[in-house]
């Protein structure tokens, strides 16, 4: 499966090598904003010793351009909000899949992948990780079958992270529990725990998602490029990928 | 809803007392080994503020006495093995749903209760709380999206509990991971904890079921009892009343 | 060693039932407010199997002649905030150690026991269960050792419970951190947790007391009282009994 | 306080990295075995703004050049079992302190370690993070508080780690409990976790140390740098260096 990257910060290059260590996925190119590395091999670069092209542009480049020359089947992007403008017409023209993981996108987006999801595949997640995704569905299942138990999240980070995770904010809604719910711990370099409590009156039960680190990422990307094989077009989230595996 | 208990031990008076002070059900009567307590009222004797009749009988009455006497919906089963020989047949004739949270059964008892399913709606867990049924099946529904993610499963009780926990065997076959792959920690007054660890490559998920006493089996049973409802004949695990939460 | 009682509630039942069962320890008699049970004998009202006197009298009797009839050593106190008014000139007279383990009191109780400890050993601790004092002395050690390390507290009790609890405060001020670093979750029956977290750049510790049932406290005052033996008059808290274990 | 540092593997990198970083350090030199980066600075190789001199030799340079030519308060170990013989004497003349982390020391080494510290300040410990050597420590002493609490060990570590974890098994002799009370959790990339749990009747504690990188190790090396300054002569232990902070 030929796949380009669009975002090469700290995430991209997570995300870029998970890729390019799958033997199942090759990548073709990566898009990033400036121009430093311009048409170096991220293959190269991230010091991986794989055969994936991976080609580095700069935005600049016509993104049509690229694709006529590197084909793909699916654009994954963490670049930013806007970044979807620079290469969502031309994906839904080529009928290239589009696999976002921005974690903000504003109504005006949303509309835009409802769109372009008319003629093509779109999948967008603001958080990417089967963990995290996992742990929403999980909660979510558990709260139909006892609607009365008492939710509590408690979520921990780094010293430094401002305002209250939007991961939490996300199972807190997913929940519908009050944001007062939400207990937020900030402290020394702690990467990211996400933990639902659920409290009965004789027993718990918790659900708990640990990162170790970005990488994780890339994972989850790989796990939805897998499960959008022989999707119609269409606008999905991480749900409808979940939900299948009860079938079967 | 009407229901008859049969067995009266530590568990037993716990379920009792949970069936006794829900709204919605009605202690019918109690069954147990003993001729202690004959004819007393298990709402008395347990102290609660309730109407339920909750007759004792020992086990030299005859069942079908008793149930001609106090007809009911449900029969819950905490006493032993063998208790399923007393009121199956007669379960059977009477159209009376069977909820039996025995844990261990041998082969002859599945293939009574089997027998009896034929005729009457036959509902069985080896382990009746909602948390560790709940616990299972999010397990293997994890194990489903990630069939390579590596699977380890932590159990803690007191100090004096012998052998492996019956539960986390359980889980261990559910999800077939190697008995070994069981870590048995015993200390102090532990009531029961269950952790399965999922762990992936840059993130784990640990899901957790932590006892705080044995009222949490009346509480499943409640819930078995209610999801039974317009259940045709047939034999029943905990799974198959999870299982629809999904459709909704 | 000879224990008198008072105070015959929940937890005071819990303590007797732990004194009973002692066998270093006899329980003489209890101290409890109404005339119910008065001159029953609490190991038979607790359906305990040994020959502890434990004589119920009301708080009508005067408390000379029950210690004239049945002297102890100790005294310990779960009554209330008024409860050493009852007894602590008598046990000063006597010489009699005082153990108190009631939560709050005001300026004027904590004047009296200074005054009463002139004359005779008395300890106050408002949690008396030994887990909960070794975090508070571990946590503060670790404190002490890097002070420039990030502390936040979780706690978590049942539903109902309101208010931010006692021990998190005690555990904030121990270690002079903000309140608002205290997170309280509140759900189902969890019973008591209290972790405090320390958050260091590349690390983290944590320490976590959990607490099952109330017979916690009953072990607490054991230990106390084992450890108060041989010491001189004068006002003792937990700290300075857990002090001396570094020395050997 | 000026540093030079034997050992540039992954974790002599990142300890190089938090030595420079910190102002009040200055590592002027790094002793690498491989002659690659020689005579190249760590602060510009590792891509930090710091001025610390920070020259790499290999180890064909003679140490008393090195010494000559860039004095240093403290050598830190982090090479392997025999770094110690290249380095030691001429630490031993020149007065300069030894911290030594390396994790398995041949009695030999420890009797040369011994020799050394006749006349310079040696320290040693097999894992120099602050959090592992205070949870053993506090460990320690709730065991002295409670000597028959019951207590088990949990570790868990990445997937391909092999055999138990040294931390674990050195916490198993520290509390004198059978090695089969460790339980080892091998899943994923779980960068590192230690837990040790005291059971109690009525209550547990739990210490919990989890590593989030090898960083970690870098703030354990300046907490010992620290507090062996003023030290005398002799052999020391992280216990040596913690124990103080009881009688402030």
């Amino acid at each position: 499966m030929k796949i380009g990257l669009v975002g090469f910060g700290k995430t991209g290059k997570a995300v870029a090598s998970t890729i390019i260590n799958h033997p199942k996925f090759s990548l073709e190119w990566v898009l990033k904003k400036s121009n430093t590395l311009n048409h170096r091999s991220a293959t190269e670069f991230l010091g991986i010793n794989a055969d994936d092209k991976a080609i580095i542009y700069s935005s600049s480049t016509p993104v049509r351009e690229i694709i006529l020359n590197n084909p793909v089947d699916a654009i994954i992007d963490f670049s930013s909000t806007e970044g979807i403008y620079g290469y969502g017409k031309i994906a839904q023209e080529f009928g290239i899949k589009i696999i976002s993981a921005i974690s903000h996108y504003g109504d005006k987006e949303k509309a835009y992948l409802k769109e372009l999801s008319a003629l093509t595949t779109v999948f967008w997640s603001p958080n990417i990780t089967l963990g995290v995704n996992y742990l929403l569905f999980a909660s979510r299942f558990l709260k139909k079958i006892a609607p009365w138990v008492d939710i509590e999240v408690i979520e921990e980070h780094f010293k430094d992270k401002e305002g209250v995770s939007g991961t939490a904010i996300k199972i807190a809604e997913a929940l519908d529990i009050e944001k007062e719910r939400i207990n937020s711990v900030r402290a020394g370099g702690i990467v990211g725990k996400h933990e639902v409590i659920f409290g009965f009156p004789y027993q718990t039960v918790r659900i708990i998602h640990e990162s170790i680190s970005r990488e994780a990422f890339g994972n989850g990307v790989l796990f939805v490029a897998e499960n959008l094989t022989g999707k119609k077009t269409g606008l999905y989230n991480f749900e409808d990928l979940l939900l299948p595996y009860f079938s079967s």
